[in-house]
């Protein structure tokens, strides 16, 4: 096997064994021990890969994006752009297990950030592409829609899909799929007005 | 002095101590050692009021919710609900140095309530008050709109003032005040039709 394909197979192996623990035991049981137990391989070839729980937070993180726009990206073959834009915001809300995870990972990063804000650049870049990609969702739902409203829009979008996920990860039993999928149509229909 | 009262202005001497550090050096500085050395005491009687850091962030944002809510009351005497309304939620927002510590405190929190779930409690108790309370706001500033158009509304009210505030929090350059504003502005504007 080349080199460079065990190097990328290896990193792998982590972040899934990174993503076991934070599913099983939560996000601060995620420790550069803990992993190396569960990857069943030495702390060495951990901090090899993640200097420090940051940077395994950050490859966790990087994974849950990537996911995430994965499945976004397969709602937009839609013939109907508002219902486009409706799936694409429900992709990013904690509706099954592993979404819950992804936001919890999310939420601990958030944590991180305000108390390290040199993790924000890539997390900035990341916003940009999401606005980015929001505002050519609203445009298409919405073309009757000036510029300055439909930046503000985008705004609340982010901002809600923000604060609902952090709450439905946080507090799952109050908000099952039918509050999560009320307060999108309400967002929805508000933010195209 | 009365022990009680003692007791209380301790406790307050030790939570100041604690936002000065938060705002000047960040949440992550906030340890016991650096409160105790900011409060010029001992660990020791920082440990008899915080057994540990979660407690100790848990008396900052203790203190962040009675500010914020004491800000929101003084809107209450307004004439026009829509404005009241907008005049709560923009208090909420991190738009001077102060919300801005304030945030990073909440955004500390969350990353700990991820990890610990049984932080929670006070949490959620806390977002139920600020739901009834931007209910009846909302009840004023629209009485046409029917139960369950409210009840989605505030979900994304609370929502977007989360995402607004943690986004405006760790990235202050690029959500200057006219930004936040006009969000907030497109955000009442959206829930109230």
């Amino acid at each position: 096997m080349p080199k460079v394909i065990d190097h990328d197979w290896r990193r792998a192996e982590l972040v899934d064994a990174t993503w076991r623990v934070i599913a099983e035991e939560g996000v601060e049981a995620a420790t550069v021990r803990r992993i190396a137990e569960v990857a069943n391989c030495t702390t060495g070839r951990v901090t090899h890969y993640f200097a420090n729980k940051g940077e395994v937070l950050r490859a966790a993180l990087r994974q849950v994006h990537g996911a995430t726009v994965e499945r976004m990206l397969a709602h937009l073959s839609g013939d109907d752009p508002v219902e486009v834009l409706r799936s694409v915001v429900l992709e990013a809300l904690p509706l099954d297990d592993t979404r819950r995870t992804e936001w919890q990972v999310r939420l601990a990063f958030f944590g991180l950030l305000a108390a390290d804000p040199a993790l924000g650049a890539e997390q900035e870049r990341r916003y940009d592409e999401w606005r980015e990609f929001l505002d050519g969702r609203v445009r298409r739902a919405a073309p009757a829609l000036g510029d300055d409203r439909r930046g503000a829009s985008v705004d609340v979008l982010v901002a809600a899909v923000d604060g609902l996920g952090a709450q439905a990860a946080l507090d799952p039993r109050r908000f099952p799929r039918e509050r999560l999928q009320g307060a999108v149509d309400r967002l929805i229909e508000a933010t195209l007005a």
